[in-house]
Order: structure tokens, then C-alpha cells, then sequence
């Protein structure tokens, strides 16, 4: 299957033709976000809480410490709801009515179980970790018994999931494109600055090159 | 009042010395986020919706198109979580266990309605606006009579908040600072890049200094 079902829950009603249900599309959205904003609900409440994330496969992995309220929810199999929004600019318009954002944003709905056995803990930690630099596993100490004892990693199954993507420039009205007015997208990227070594790095280290040349896929 | 009184709904619980419920901290997250993460619940699912947002005061303003799920739950009344959240690092650490982020979040619970009243309406607009791009409502033609009837705009009053930040280096077990691995930060950034001339701009429109310098505050 690589295109998820159009159901209830998950169908773009706004400007539906903004909408994709393919797995590539929304996959790609989830591959380069660094955040997931994980929803939840208490009576009646909801919560709305940014989490570190990884996909993995047609799950979506979140993990914290076992006394997290977060994942003590998620863990007991309640409907969550984790959404990856990606800024890519600023629709300047004429009119103030046709300003916009460019955007890819993921939508996922699905149910989550507590990830028990220690290997396929360790290979969800790994996915985390690499998600966030490709090669940290390799390059970092890897965890304890003890840290994985005091790390609660959770699985959501992708039960279904839509993309919404704005792209190009502004769509103004046909009267207002003469007005004297600059209209244009300014585009906007999470960028990686200089590295900020340490203050207890050893002095023989170098940066790795994956941190030096640090960038998300586009 | 210049903090708002710790809840149970609004309590840091994990990591609490990172938590903060002062209203300069929190707003100033609020005024620096492009997009916000808006939580609302039906039929005990939550839904996590990106969208365009600015502090008003002690309020969060939203709009969009009448006919929206989203705004319609809003100006219902029902309870609302709306969340923004700044990355600002990736923390790299000598061990798997410890890697992190440097981030400032603020989740703010309220709810909404509609915003009736015209001049209100024209305010809250104009407020949206400038939260994008200072100067803009001035320089953009303004919302007709029409645009306005096809724009709702809702006022959630904030009722308890609160912030989360990290900063700073890794914090690795003391016995894991011999390793030969490269700690530290990566700071990322959301910034501007040149702006694109919308392919229809009249030749003699020059890109106004807001937008090539275009910086939020920090």
C-alpha cells in the first residue's frame, strides 16, 4: 500500500486540493521534521506537546521517561494524533486577504503500545538517533541496560494520514496585480549554524564532517 | 498580572526546573513563532492543526474561512491547547542517552469566540498581519467588505500557560567526558532567505527593506 485511505478523520477540508494521501509525500514531511507536536486528550482537554520523533517503517517512535505523562498515554493505546509541519515561506500577496504561508505539513493518526523487548527498543533508539544525525549511533556511546531501563520508547502504528503542501507564489486578484505593492514568497529554512563545541570537549577532537555539513533532506 | 498561576493543567511535570509561567517569557515565544500547533478533540480523538497565529494581548488570534472545522470548534467555546514551539539546537552528546534539544515551547490553554464587532475584526486582522511581516497592513491593499464576510477570525483568551526551555551544552555523565567523542551544540535556526519576486510584479516595484532584511525578534 503506499497511499493511505481517505477516511472521516483524516480528509483535507480545507482547499482539499492542497491535500495528498500518498506515503511518499507525507513520508518525506516526517523524514526531514526534526519536531512532532503529539496531541492528546483528558477530560475533554487537549494537549498539545512537542516531542522529538523518528519514523520508523509505518510507525511513528516517541520516547521519554517512563513517568511521562505523555507516553504513559500513548503507551495505553489511546487515539493520538502527531502532526510535522515543515515553514517553507512567506506568501506576501497584494491584498492582505491572499497572504499565505508555502508549507508541507503531515498529519497522522494512530494508537500506540510500549516497545518491551531490548532489541527492538535498541533499533528504535537507533532510528531516533539517527533520525536526528546520520552516524551518531556509530559515533556515540551507546545506552546502558540502566538508561534503557530508564527510557520508555513507544510505537505508533500510521492507521491513516494526509499531507497538506502550499507552494508558489501568491495568488492575487486579477484587479490587484497592478497596485503598487511588492508581492513575492520570502522563503524560510531551518538552517544549521556553526557548531558550538563543548566546553568540556577534548582538545583532539575534531567536528565530524556530518555535523559540520549539517543538513535535513529536501 | 504578570505570571500565570501554575495549574494542574499547566504544570511542567517532566524536567520542572525547565519549565516558566512568567508572561514576558512565554510571549516572547508566542511573538517570535510563525505557525502554532492548535489542539481540539472530537469523539475522544484529538487533532493537532497547524496554523497562522499572533498574540493579542492576553489573547491568541486565529482566522481562516468561516466554514472550518477548526474555527468552528473555537468559537464554540470548547477547551483549546494551542502550542508554538522554537528549536533552537540540536544537543549532541558523548552518549546516546543524553543527546537532547535546546528548544523554547509555550502551550497556552483557553478558549475561544467569534470576533463580531468590524472594527474588532479589522484590529485582529491587522494584528495577524504585522505578526508576519511589520509594516505590512500598510503597505498591502486593505480587506474589502466582501473579504472581511469571508474571513473568520477567533479570539481565545488565554487562561493558563506555560513555557519550556532548554539551553546550553550536553550534560553527560562525568565518566563519559574522557570519551573520543565530539560533544556539543548545533544551532538551528528558522531564517530568511532572498526573497522571489512574484512573477507577475510590476518592473518598477522594488523588494521593500522589511522583507530583504526580514528578521524576527529574539
Amino acid at each position: 500500500m503506499s497511499e493511505f485511505a481517505v477516511t472521516e478523520r483524516s480528509r483535507v477540508r480545507r482547499v482539499p486540493k492542497r491535500g495528498a494521501y500518498d506515503k511518499e509525500t507525507i513520508y518525506r514531511i516526517l523524514d526531514e521534521g526534526l519536531v512532532c507536536h503529539v496531541g492528546l486528550v483528558e477530560d475533554a482537554q487537549p494537549f498539545v506537546i512537542p516531542m522529538s520523533y523518528a519514523r520508523h517503517g509505518d510507525t511513528v517512535i516517541l520516547h521519554g521517561a517512563p513517568g511521562s505523562r505523555l507516553l504513559k498515554y500513548v503507551r495505553a493505546g489511546h487515539p493520538v494524533c502527531v502532526t510535522v509541519t515543515l515553514l517553507d515561506g512567506l506568501v506576501l500577496a497584494r491584498s492582505v486577504y491572499h497572504h499565505s504561508m508555502n508549507y508541507r505539513s503531515a498529519v497522522v493518526f494512530g494508537r500506540g503500545r510500549l516497545i518491551e523487548a531490548e532489541r527492538e527498543k535498541l533499533a528504535a533508539l537507533e532510528t531516533l538517533t539517527e533520525h536526528i544525525l546520520r552516524g551518531r549511533w556509530r559515533d556515540a556511546r551507546r545506552p546502558t541496560r540502566q538508561e534503557l531501563d530508564a527510557t520508555a520508547v513507544v510505537s505508533i502504528a500510521i492507521e491513516s494520514a494526509s499531507a497538506k503542501v502550499r507552494t508558489g507564489p501568491p495568488a492575487d486578484d486579477e484587479a490587484d496585480y497592478g497596485l503598487p505593492v511588492w508581492a513575492g514568497v520570502l522563503p524560510i529554512r531551518e538552517q544549521a549554524l556553526a557548531p558550538v563545541n563543548d566546553p568540556r570537549l577534548r582538545r583532539d577532537i575534531p567536528i565530524p564532517p556530518a555535523v559540520a555539513d549539517y543538513r535535513r533532506t529536501r
